[in-house]
């Protein structure tokens, strides 16, 4: 098991869709929400806003199934490769990253978000 | 254009190679280094630790084209979509991302490091 860098407590997850390889979200994790993901193989992060673990999907279902977790050459980053439930995203997109930076909309959305989050 | 959130200056990128997919490493950016990219049209970042801008490749001539940039939901990451000349890695690997958190290392190593740093 390689040892992580943690900066502040969190490292940054790059989570990526193992079957079609799109980048869904980038979140931020702590050393128990990537313990919790390795024992339960589902994604786990940290919120920086509402400051506590959250388990990927638990309100909308949406859950991603940890296939393999890889981390890069500083060990400061790591990207999950995931089998992904519904939509990563809380707009309703596959990915969240779903426009380029000058605002063009790459996809349609999959899911209305107001039917999944209340 | 949408308006980035940077977080003490600073916004994640992600790279991702256009054609295999494949995330090839994170990397900082800040204003600067996004204005240099889409200028150029070569990704350039900021180094935390040297504390100023680098265009990926000026040393090793492992430039980064950059084909799209993409940026999620919350406008605080960047994905970049990239054809990559030669290794993305400093230790020689086509991705920064060679190997499992458990070490086991997935890829051949593409270039010896030490012919391309000096």
């Amino acid at each position: 098991m390689i040892e992580l860098y943690y900066q502040n407590g969190l490292i940054p997850v790059v989570v990526q869709d193992a079957e079609t390889r799109e980048v869904l979200m980038v979140a931020w994790a702590d050393e128990k929400a990537v313990s919790l993901t390795q024992k339960t193989g589902y994604a786990h992060y940290y919120s920086r806003s509402r400051k506590k673990i959250w388990k990927k999907g638990e309100e909308s279902g949406h859950l991603q199934r940890v296939l393999q977790i890889r981390t890069d050459c500083d060990a400061d980053t790591l990207l999950y490769l995931v089998s992904q439930s519904g939509a990563a995203c809380h707009l309703g997109y596959r990915s969240c990253f779903f426009r380029t930076l000058d605002g063009h909309v790459l996809f349609e959305r999959m899911t209305d978000p107001e039917m999944v989050y209340k």
